[in-house]
């Protein structure tokens, strides 16, 4: 996607300087600065301190972090997949992509590894990229049936609105993005889309990154408190909701950031479909009950109580927002039952949220 | 109540200086600060920099304002309460303490206004101390019920976990507050209470001035994000839910900080009791739907984008969060549909939120 006018990926790889280049989200949306990866610790750090972040990216980074640490010279490979697995422990795409790095590897001789390393790395990249391409087609379709519904019923209609919840958008991935995919796409079929921007405390992530990368694609859009969707819901400003998914069961039950349950609540209380757009490789098929069964990650409380910003000498600090004696909890995730989400936008398709429906996917779960 | 162990209340006049002293409530929770006005200018400042801010208590220093403008020499009455109704226009309280004062002091002879108008505010002010305690002894008893029954069904539990959003507690009034109360009087009949204290964006209200107030009356609390009150109801640890309103239909329609009606749609979703504690004088009699009638302030961006704390040197600050390119919608307050709502707690009791049930609070009202 676009950032000041330039087509970019959040992950590349630079043959002139045989080096690997990200962009470092920690400083976003008030600094856009990019960084390198030329060994095995730069890789470990460029996950560990989020400068990526997003299921999809973690994944195809630790790809490129394998590359790096054999070409440096690294000779145990379980130990480099170890060491990567490590930089973010409960991260489900990180485990996958080192585990298919480690299978195509194990078996070629230790001489020829770091340069189909490097192949198989892009390779992810590009599978990664493709898949939310299709995400956003997927999406698509949706989006114009919603858009075409609406101005059926009221003419003068100037946009629709969408409302998100956390980052799914391309920087989360390689390109493209899941949620954001489709309003993207929707964006470039010229259909007039307006996107409310939940905060997403305590990492703000949507007021972030959501709203940087849609003001970069020239996307209208407006930054919202997590508490505001269930009055814009009552008051018909919502269309439809698209956010993302971390997991997923199989029969439908989303785990997402801390807050999607309230907006689903809200969007079934008040008419508006909630769609959730995620890649096959988020279910988890041997799940039944996202509430009973998926373990929700406790993160650290300085996220809730500190706040990073510009003071007033426009330099990036952080503040301690909070007093220090009051006790914080602070969940990462949630969960939405099936029962309020009425679809599931993969690359596959778009599917209902029942078990019946997604089974058909399993065999293109690996 | 209490800070650092003395008793408080949020506004008082001091017979010695002959001035009315408040709590600067902008430098909680990092300071704690006392403030003097002595004319109408300093009166004016402290509500509308929002020193004083909750709508009673607002209505209560309007009320002092007066007694000072009276007594530096403003002779216009109506002009004085117009100057103090401008401060916070959209207070409902303000109004009606202000109508209040200019009713009472009217017919009295000039020279004897001063006097009244002290003591008239000193009225004002114990009124409301007595109301919230009188909420706080009703909803004690919905509390002792909550706790008895659910210590029935597991001996083994150690508190009552309610959760809160917003500030509804005696920095917002006199003294005792309107949520709070019943919480309180639960802590001092020696009820084990636990509560969840909602961030409250986007001014932190809950994080702020909630937590600060439970801590200094030794109340177990945690603060979270306004996004994970859904997660918790899903898992069983909130018991009951009691916010407070700023204002309320004839029909039980409950109108109080942004984000109140996600807390009760998964309150609803989880079978948890969803308490409204508010003083009459609230009801709005001629208001029948709620998110029909009721017009939402829309505050200023910055109270969103912009964040204050403490800086690495521990000094107080403001730092941008978010960046300039992106619009912001800042939307103070959504409605609650009755529906939602398991009771009202008032100071006459405790009332069903419907027109049947609220009607005969009517004769009260005034």
């Amino acid at each position: 996607m676009h950032i000041n006018g330039q087509p970019w990926r959040t992950i590349w790889f630079e043959e002139a300087d045989q080096r690997v280049g990200i962009i470092d989200q920690t400083r976003l949306p008030h600094h856009f600065e990019t960084r390198y990866l030329s060994n095995l610790d730069e890789a470990c750090t460029a996950i560990s301190a989020m400068q990526v972040r997003g299921a999809p990216l973690i994944g195809v980074t630790a790809a490129y972090g394998v590359y790096l640490a054999l070409r440096e010279g690294h000779a145990d490979l379980a130990a480099v997949c170890s060491r990567l697995l490590a930089t973010r422990p409960t991260a489900v795409n990180l485990r996958w992509a080192l585990e298919r790095m480690f299978q195509s590897l194990q078996p070629i001789a230790e001489s020829e590894r770091p340069q189909h390393a490097l192949a198989l790395a892009g390779h992810l990249a590009d599978e990664d990229a493709e898949a939310c391409s299709a995400i956003g087609e997927h999406g698509l379709g949706l989006i114009r049936r919603a858009w075409e519904a609406k101005r059926a019923l009221k003419p003068q209609a100037e946009c629709l609105n969408i409302l998100t919840h956390c980052n799914a958008g391309w920087l989360a991935t390689v390109d493209w993005g899941t949620a954001l995919a489709p309003i993207y796409k929707a964006h470039r079929a010229g259909i007039p889309v307006h996107v409310w921007v939940d905060e997403t405390r305590p990492r703000n992530q949507g007021a972030f990154l959501t709203a940087w990368e849609l003001q970069q694609e020239g996307i209208e859009h407006t930054i919202i408190v997590d508490n505001a969707g269930g009055h814009l819901m009552q008051h018909g400003h919502v269309d439809l909701c698209l956010v993302g998914s971390d997991r997923t069961t199989i029969t439908g039950d989303v785990c997402n950031k801390i807050g999607t349950y309230l907006k689903a609540l809200a969007a079934q209380d008040n008419g508006v479909p909630f769609y959730v757009a995620l890649p096959v490789s988020t279910i988890d098929f041997t799940l039944e009950d996202g509430i009973r069964e998926i373990p929700i990650e406790q993160r650290h409380p300085h996220e809730v109580s500190h706040m990073q910003g510009l003071n007033e000498h426009g330099q990036l600090t952080r503040i301690q927002v909070m007093a220090h004696h009051s006790a914080v909890n602070n969940y990462g995730f949630d969960v939405t039952p099936a029962r309020l989400v009425t679809a599931l936008i993969t690359e596959r398709g778009v599917f209902a949220a029942r078990r019946d429906s997604l089974a058909a996917l399993a065999d293109f779960s690996n």
